[in-house]
């Protein structure tokens, strides 16, 4: 299978993904906690029916591939593929109805993200990068994305998901980066590295990622042009704490501000 | 003019509005500064274009009508029926890039919010309230929107736009209902309101609004079977720190908290 071929592939399973998690979407949904008490992280029937599929699809086409998936834990996980699925990444702004919310689907070979797509079926965006190239898909209409250039911060917009990411260790530092800024969003998911990818956003910064968040926006990114790395510097791929910007120089500013 | 004229006209002036402004969502925008140098205000070409449409066309058909809209200032501000227009709300939204921004309009008779309507052009949806009813278009759909019952704040979903909206007198009394909520949702300017109206969010907590924000609003909140008030309990129509909630028992419980 040629790497176009499997563009096509990462394309159509979360597409597939998408149309079986609509029907869930602003309906009654049984919403339990699978996490401790501290901390609220709901599973839906969504984000389980979205995942399975992608699962079979990989598994009839690609039974040597390993998968990574938030619902169904990983299987093959030093195979030299392996595909790392987030059903539903922005699972609170799913329930509270807001379509900010995505599938992503990730593709690493060797340890390196090599594709990656964003799906938002509500909207009908989905959002394809290589490494080498990021592309937008709107219904029905293609186009190319690259990061803008922004190399200070007080001209930089800053999107985050939630105040409530940061422990108390980072949250002064985040604190610091974002009274340096000349704007800050919240409530923005994956969706915020996409736009960072569109040249909307300058900098996206988290904490508290699992790889299965971060691993597809990856070649996003990069394939528009951005740097994403964690906050110490090293492969943002594992998760954790992480930020991205469009322009390398702004990333370099924001690392020593986040590191104190 | 009936009342269902009315409803025709407003949906179909805030649909022009967005017709209007959706050519510069996403393209490099001249971003003006009309604030203090304290608080950044993004003013957007797309801002004056949407809102000089909705001017013009209400003048053409209702001359003796007054007017209140965030570019252009009031007209009028003493007749009997007032439209109160933000053409774009959420401008930070905008401008990143999120479809969360809205084109609101609301209709006052005698000081009393009795139509408003929340158009997302790129989302495809409108909201449309008439203190008695609440309906979501979508697409060609349309559907009636209810409130949910919660009265328990430990169920509640609680949503604000940013934690900065709020002074160092109410950023505690803020914090004390966030933390007693289920789940916290940030981002969501005008979009949460709508998204309370649909049941699917419990509580809205902001501070800082304009009348602009939330006039239109009102009518699609208690069309839907909610509540909104300040935060003392005064009408909402005046703007300023902003309660909603979907169950009147749960505003009840959010105003003792934030009161003190």
């Amino acid at each position: 299978m040629t790497l176009v071929n499997m563009e096509s592939f990462i394309e159509d399973i979360a597409r597939q993904a998408g149309e079986a998690i609509m029907p869930f979407f602003r309906t009654g949904l049984a919403v339990s906690d699978k996490a401790s008490h501290a901390v609220f992280d709901p599973v839906t029937e969504a984000d389980r029916a979205g995942e399975a599929i992608i699962r079979n699809r990989i598994k009839q086409t690609f039974p040597g591939h390993g998968i990574l998936g938030e619902e169904f834990g990983t299987e093959h996980g030093d195979a030299e593929f392996v595909w790392v699925i987030d059903p539903i990444d922005g699972t609170r702004a799913f329930i509270c109805g807001i379509p900010l919310w995505s599938t992503l689907v990730g593709l690493v070979r060797n340890g390196q993200p090599v594709l990656g797509v964003m799906n938002q079926p509500f909207t009908g965006e989905l959002f394809l990068g290589t490494g080498g190239a990021a592309h937008l898909k709107l219904r029905g209409t293609s186009r190319t994305l690259t990061t803008r250039r922004c190399a200070r911060l007080e001209d930089a917009y800053l999107a985050t998901t939630s105040p409530l990411l940061f422990d108390d260790a980072r949250k002064p530092r985040f604190d610091a980066l974002a009274g340096r800024v000349k704007l800050s969003r919240y409530g923005t998911d994956s969706y915020a590295y996409c736009m960072l990818a569109a040249g909307l956003i300058d900098l996206v910064v988290e904490a508290g990622l699992q790889p299965y968040d971060i691993v597809a926006l990856i070649p996003i990114i990069e394939g528009a042009g951005g740097v994403v790395t964690a906050w110490d510097g090293s492969p943002a791929r594992h998760g954790g704490a992480i930020v991205a910007a469009g322009d390398p120089e702004l990333h370099r500013q924001a690392l020593d501000i986040l590191n104190g």
